[in-house]
């Protein structure tokens, strides 16, 4: 039995996730609900979440807010709301949660398959989803104690498709419950510095 | 001929770049010095630069700060050099820039070899290099009229070897001249959203 914080754990992808990991002891969190809350884009936030929860043996994010428009009308202030919210906000609790990590332990953060498989107004996407699978490739080389990192990049939830259908023409849709094993995958498994792909 | 902006075109690669595209219309721009000063991290820096030289047939960026160090002590805020100086900085000027390229025009991108191969203290280049390249896989889908977008991942340079030997062990470092020629693929060729590795 492992002591596991996911972030983003009342989302689609959360409750699947949740589900799959139900034999563990999870602490579940999110910005607006769930047992903790907490903000990932206020360093302040995660440390306050991390001191009172304590050590744990797998971190989990299924969190993160990109900006979806246009390249030809794309400011660099809407280009910045990914890096900001789900690059910056994933690899800020992966910074701080380290130091609550115990040694075996595993953090797992989440892009997308749009990382490698572009569509229309996706370019921000494309990028921070893809920033988050090199970032992973770096600090799973500098994690010591067995600790282990790994992104989990799904195809769009089966559950989502109807709102995003007309953005992924031609994308075989998975469940929730599929993506969920890949996060099984990276929290008891042995990888690390990996690009799980569900699609 | 075509008329090239080429920012970060003193430093080694930029003059190899610049050497190698010799026979058309350069301009050669850098932070402190060039023929065009242009601080990429100020967005207006980059409008009044296009504003100043008007439309261009390609665009080369091949500069950028990264921040090195070990990730057990990195904060979010040196991670966010990387994201605001070698990405956004690129990024921004890809985004305003697109609307000063001509039709068939090209935008060519700077990465790193660390996107892929990861070394000791580089989490930050590994996300920022790999942010680069989904951008451009991103991107390269929205261009119009013919116009492309790539990225150059160059190995360490063998110029710069002495400096960062110790931190890329068993890398094959590569003359500047040679990154240089992914730079006129990419100008001259039919490539768009590709990452031209030079390793």
């Amino acid at each position: 039995m492992k002591k596991i914080l996911i972030v983003g754990a009342h989302g689609t992808l959360g409750q699947a996730i949740s589900q799959a990991l139900s034999h563990h002891q999870l602490i579940k969190a999110g910005s607006r609900r769930g047992e903790a809350l907490v903000d990932l884009t206020d360093g302040d936030s995660i440390r306050a979440l991390f001191e009172r929860i304590g050590k744990v043996d797998a971190i989990i994010s299924a969190t993160g807010k990109l900006h979806f428009g246009p390249l030809a009308e794309m400011s660099a202030d809407q280009f910045r709301v990914g890096l900001k919210d789900k690059l910056m906000g994933q690899v800020e609790l992966a910074l701080i949660g380290q130091h609550y990590l115990n040694a075996g332990g595993s953090i797992t953060l989440t892009s997308g398959i749009v990382s490698e498989q572009p569509i229309r107004f996706g370019s921000n996407a494309s990028a921070v989803n893809s920033a988050l699978e090199g970032f992973v490739r770096g600090a799973a080389a500098e994690l010591d104690g067995g600790r282990r990192i790994n992104v989990v990049s799904p195809n769009v939830l089966q559950e989502s498709w109807e709102q995003y259908r007309d953005f992924f023409p031609g994308f075989e849709a998975v469940p929730a419950a599929r993506a969920a094993l890949a996060y099984v995958r990276s929290v008891e498994g042995v990888q690390t510095g990996q690009t799980l792909r569900v699609w």
